[in-house]
């Protein structure tokens, strides 16, 4: 990064919001993705404003300088990793929630807010911000619009696509665009805000969103269900599921993961166990108390030993559980990689078995966790960054389990994005055919090439 | 069109599925939409597999004609009209549900499926494709997709792009290309099948779909609200959704309209009331039992004189009385213009004065009906298409109503979509920087321009 660049930047924002020392810009050389070393960016702003924003692309479209985007660098696929140099752009210091409109069930946000603080504010009103990434705590609104983020409740609730109305974006000539508003009934020309959610910062930066909101549940009903022999847990999903109950969330819970949480936790969990489900049903008290019932008998129809958690404390600590598993797991290893192939639910059985082959064939931990209700699995990997044959034996085994995924109608990536880390494998997904789309997109929006490079189509 | 072109088109597909008789021709000359007198393609192909849809477009890339995709024709924005003559392409030989999945509560159908055919058989599935654009009962998936239709459950159900998670296209350079699959959750690049929703085939043509089913509701319940003054019906919208009560369906009816449909059907409805609404909530027995409650407290307390449905049949009479608000309109004129402006929920009392005032300065009829929970409402100009100088009045009422909406944040189109009608209005709702990214992004992916030309950019 030339001088002239950084004196560009200073003077179109101020001084304090420029950083260009090598142990600031270190920090945000990297992502939670394992296995990448990670390069320091040239460069870090933390633009105030939408106007702040559109100069920072000015600059970088002038000096054909790239721009990461960047929320809380909660990304598991290098979404947010500067691979190629040059500016990180932080939407830290935007983190207003500008209204929260319960009239009109939704709420406008600046990119770096934190989604659990939206969902603190919307509780205030009853309401309810669905899309929930395990980050939900730290990751932003911009990161997890920009990731389509997905989450736990994704069976019943659907994902981040599903709630975005409106958004402006900065796109790569600097141009500030409004798209979308209030409305979820609207179709006036191409889906663009539909275009933006998900594009991994490549086709513009999220400088404010507009979410829609829905009631808040106002009851529900936790149960774990501790089966013997996994595949009963992964049968018992479907038979849930035919019962066209549609639980707000169906976390299966391999052993492995289940020994490494209670490990860490103390919390009571079957060890025993082949596998777990944990279950939450939500909505009207009544209708709550026949669907967890109906939850309870069809696990016990298959072999499982059912505990309901007997209040908000007993529930809180199972959720405590869930979301300790990649803490969990992490410490047992020098580093995991985090895998989200997912497949229609009728083959999560078969999925299972495939990832346990390929776990056996390349002498691999891999444990497996995930959100069984939609077909989204979390394979994870135990790895050793430095030790190179390990590594190299956990990418070979990450792309056998991608391509299992794909071969049983599958998808590459259920909510973590595709990034640099998924990239060489998009074609696989997409065909050729899908991957020339992607590119003829990219070009016509980001000609240069300036937004978040090396991503997508690396 | 050139006999050459004709007969290329006769050798890829048969004899019998291209139509050319100017009897033929006339048929395929325009939609549902009002004021257009249409003009007759040169050329109607009926392809009956991908295969021979890639070939049509094929032919017509290789010829630089415009290809039209048509699925029923009741498009009321123009979109299905052949406004730069060419080949209509008609997906009515394509019309196999492919697969009903239960255990994955999805389905893949040909674009020419009927809605409602559909429908019935996920009901024997205890299953619901939710989106419901007045015309189910005869518009084709291929079509209601390539608009995005709504419907009347949009409020609690969102609208076709919610439901769609899967497409194989026919791009316009006769490419075939699958997106997509039967996961919700699915990350793997841009969301090209969202971009594809609503794209009105402009950018492809829709061969196959996948869509998401959901557990149709277990009861229901149905009730009128009659107002002596509009005002209270629309501030009992906003008390409902205030009380964090979601009705499956809140459609608004002015006095105009229920007049016209009590003189038509004689359903027994209150003709002397300013307004009606007509609510229906749904979901678990005693949540619907609690929630029909509540509807019917909020609306006693603002005034109404509320009536419950006793069985199915009391129920299906009122859903057959709003059905019939367009043709109890259209008999009392020579044409009407439907539109669908929609604005922000809290913001429906504004728009609704602000029509009202409208239909004064011009000297209108304007009768008013609408999804009031989701703020889509649509008033409906009675006119006469051969009395010119009425036309303009009604175009002009029709431009200052695109105006009243868009200054209470609302858009242009709810539901209807931009077509030919709509084009002129496009950059009011989405700017010169919209309209721009909507350019670029036909460009790049129909360079030629032979996708249903002429909608949107015009």
């Amino acid at each position: 990064m030339s001088s002239e660049l950084t004196r560009a930047l200073v003077s179109a924002l101020d001084k304090k919001r420029v950083l260009t020392k090598a142990s600031e810009l270190l920090c945000y050389a990297y992502d939670a993705t394992a296995g990448d070393e990670g390069r320091a960016p040239d460069v870090v702003v933390l633009p105030a404003s939408t106007d702040e924003v559109a100069r920072v692309v000015r600059i970088a479209r002038d000096a054909g300088v790239p721009v990461y985007p960047r929320g809380a660098g909660t990304s598991l696929s290098g979404g947010a990793v500067p691979a190629r140099g040059g500016i990180v752009l932080s939407t830290s210091q935007m983190d207003a929630v500008l209204e929260l409109d319960p009239a009109n069930q939704c709420a406008v946000v600046q990119p770096g807010v934190v989604i659990q603080r939206l969902n603190d504010l919307a509780a205030e009103h009853g309401l309810l911000y669905p899309p929930d990434p395990g980050s939900v705590a730290v990751a932003t609104m911009g990161g997890s619009i920009a990731e389509c983020a997905g989450g736990l409740r994704g069976l019943k609730y659907g994902v981040t696509k599903h709630y975005v109305t409106g958004l402006e974006v900065v796109i790569a000539d600097g141009q500030v665009v409004r798209l979308g508003g209030k409305s979820t009934k609207n179709v006036t020309g191409y889906d663009l805000v539909g275009l933006f959610v998900g594009s991994e910062g490549t086709l513009g930066v999220i400088t404010e969103a507009t979410v829609r909101l829905v009631p808040a549940p106002e009851a529900r009903a936790t149960m774990t269900a501790a089966f013997a022999r996994s595949g009963d847990a992964s049968h018992t999903v479907a038979a849930i599921v035919a019962g066209n109950v549609v639980p707000a969330t169906l976390e299966y819970i391999d052993a492995t993961t289940l020994r490494l949480v209670e490990e860490y936790l103390h919390a009571g969990l079957p060890v025993d166990a082949a596998a777990l489900l944990l279950i939450e049903v939500d909505g009207p008290p009544e209708a709550v108390a026949r669907e967890a019932e109906f939850v309870e008998r069809v696990c016990r129809e298959h072999g499982a030993a059912v505990e309901r958690a007997a209040d908000d404390e007993a529930r809180e600590r199972l959720w405590a559980a869930r979301r300790a598993a990649y803490p969990a797991l992490a410490r047992q290893s020098r580093g995991t990689i985090v895998e989200d192939a997912t497949v229609p639910r009728s083959r999560v059985p078969e999925m299972l078995s495939a990832i346990e082959d390929i776990a056996r064939r390349y002498d691999l931990t891999i444990a497996t966790v995930g959100h069984a209700g939609d077909g989204n699995l979390h394979p994870t990997v135990l790895v050793d960054p430095d030790d190179a044959e390990l590594m190299e034996r956990a990418h070979s085994a990450v792309a056998e389990i991608f391509r299992a995924a794909l071969d049983l109608g599958g998808t590459l990536s259920g909510e973590h994005g595709i990034g640099s880390a998924k990239a060489p494998y998009l074609v696989w997904a997409l065909g050729e055919g899908g991957l020339d789309l992607t590119r003829r997109i990219k070009a016509a929006l980001d000609p240069q090439g300036i937004l978040n490079p090396g991503k997508f189509t690396a």
